[in-house]
């Protein structure tokens, strides 16, 4: 299932840092024979990754045609400097989630020609060698970040190793992508904390309300604080710049509340808009789409057949969620299919004996 | 599946109104055998309830136990009190999202001794008497709201009722209502709103950067906006005294941005706490799981044979998410089990040549 690259990628890499990014990188290039060496500052790491088959310990002798800095963001620019200087033909990139300051500092250092930053859009809430997977970055966005003085070969280079490692390339410049991921990804977090904080305020069995919209846009603000600290930190003038947009189409919420219908429906339709400009599956608009409900008991064995029945009724699945219902031991499965066909998926079930609805 | 009610709810029950709401009151009732009569402004709408099996038309000499006014916000005092008066023996309900306003206009009729509010958190996007569902409220929150002059005997009808349709009653008086739900679904839906309206200044490929986290916090954003004027301004003072603490963390937060890490930190734990305080699987605290992914290819009969797969390791399935990759023809489905049983299931599913990994 992994993709074939369309050009052939040179070794040996060199991933510096043998975290959960840095030994997912290199599974996922030893999958496709190229040699990968690993350096960490802390032995034990680069024997886990070893052992879980990233690559070979490096050793003085190498000359790595690419170098991937898979460090904290704190020691990125340090760590990229030092690995132009050290290896003069080497391309190297990093990992880090924010771009403009590493590119700063990277472009008043000798090799910046042969830099361009990365930053794969993918996680996990483990971390260290022994959560690396190489299907980690399998259809995730990975933005290449090239800066002016980033020679072509360079870009290259790092385009062919997220497309070795399954990733989708998306190149733009430092100070774009970090406007970028202020809008999908550290605003997005900032809201989702406001919304959850609120609820500390609760009283009683007040939450005993809550349903799947409250769910969904809280979920990321369950994530670990010490970390996002850093990445809002490091973003801090694109996040503000956007935050401070929010704060003003908040004021006019706040105002229209009960007041000015017509203000109100502008900041709701402006949102609606917003929405529908998400990339949806394959990279393509939303579709219009059938959503249809099925109960389904809370017992080994039940979704499988009902994933069968639907299967049999001919009707492929765009996506699915399975939400577990308040207070009862079934499972509410929400099935997305093509427009048009809810209705006979409905039909097909029910005559199963589900109990399906539209 | 149906849950068997505690008490018999004795009919007749009046319906007025064949929406979504009211024909799925219906024919959930019915499913119990109980006696159904139909009433709305449009008879094709009647017909169609009908037809579905919600009940019976309307005639003069019945007199219904129970009235369940499943009308829109505008129109529902003015319904509740006509139907207080019209039957003087009947307890009447309503299936409004925001309660204190309606109460207070009832308290000032005859009869207001008769009346429980009433609010199902279950909805479609759907409309009408064909969307209705006998499982619509199946396993959800239904908000009974009673008033201080309210019978105990109108409470039990409202609560039987609930019941009957399978939805878990959740009892509080009106105005705790309303701020829960300002809490709980009017804020989150504002929340929703202001980021995704923000995606709007996005520009060139930056939304190819979007991930789960955007998704999740912006999908209920592309809701009906007529639907969220009607209801934000119905509970305005409300959900403008969660917005302005919301507004007093965003000027934190925004002051904080890379000068105060502790500052940004103390909001970002409140937000965890936050999460960490809705009521997860069966109505409990949110338990410790396992998350495992899955590449599933996107062709029919995939997920069936995952799902086969799944349950032949013994593992039971909590939840399950399946999304789309960007730029290929493979969705991850997002498998979330028992804590400590994660390692076992991929090391089940890799042997059975899945791409599986947590």
């Amino acid at each position: 299932m992994t993709a074939v690259a369309p050009r052939a990628l040179p070794g040996p890499v060199l991933v510096i840092g043998c975290g959960l990014i840095g030994t997912s990188v290199g599974l996922a290039l030893r999958a496709h024979d190229v040699d990968v060496l690993l350096v960490d500052a802390e032995p034990a790491n680069i024997a886990a990754a070893v052992e879980r088959g990233a690559g070979r310990p490096f050793t003085d002798d190498v000359v790595p045609y690419l170098v991937v800095a898979a460090v904290p963001p704190a020691a990125a620019a340090a760590v990229v400097a030092s690995a132009l200087v050290r290896w003069p033909t080497a391309f190297v990139t990093d990992v880090t989630s924010v771009k403009a300051g590493l590119q700063r500092s990277i472009d008043a250092q000798p090799g910046a020609e042969r830099f361009a930053g990365g930053h794969p859009m993918a996680g996990s809430e483990r971390s260290g060698p022994t959560a690396g997977s190489a299907q980690l970055f399998e259809g995730r966005p990975w933005a290449v970040t090239p800066g002016v003085s980033t020679l072509p070969a360079a870009l290259d280079a790092v385009v062919d190793m997220a497309l070795h490692v399954g990733a989708v390339p998306i190149i733009l410049d430092a100070a774009s992508h970090d406007r970028a991921v202020a809008l999908v990804s550290h605003v997005p977090q900032v809201m989702s904390t406001l919304t959850a904080a609120r609820l500390n305020d609760a009283q009683g069995n007040h939450l005993a309300l809550a349903g799947a919209g409250l769910r969904d846009t809280t979920r990321i603000a369950g994530s670990d604080s010490a970390l996002w600290i850093d990445i809002l930190g490091t973003n801090a003038a694109d996040v503000r710049a956007v935050l401070e947009l929010v704060r003003g189409d908040l004021d006019r919420v706040i105002d229209a509340l009960g007041e000015d219908d017509t203000a109100l429906g502008d900041v709701l339709e402006s949102g609606r808009r917003g929405t529908a400009l998400i990339p949806g599956k394959h990279g393509s608009a939303p579709a219009r789409v059938d959503i249809v409900h099925v109960q389904v008991a809370d017992q080994p064995g039940e979704l499988s057949r009902l994933m069968s029945d639907t299967g049999q009724s001919g009707v492929n699945i765009e996506d699915l969620r399975l939400d577990h219902d308040l207070g009862r031991p079934v499972g509410l499965a929400e099935i997305t299919v093509a427009l048009g066909v809810g209705d006979s998926l409905v039909e097909a079930l029910t005559s199963r004996g589900w109990t399906a609805y539209r």
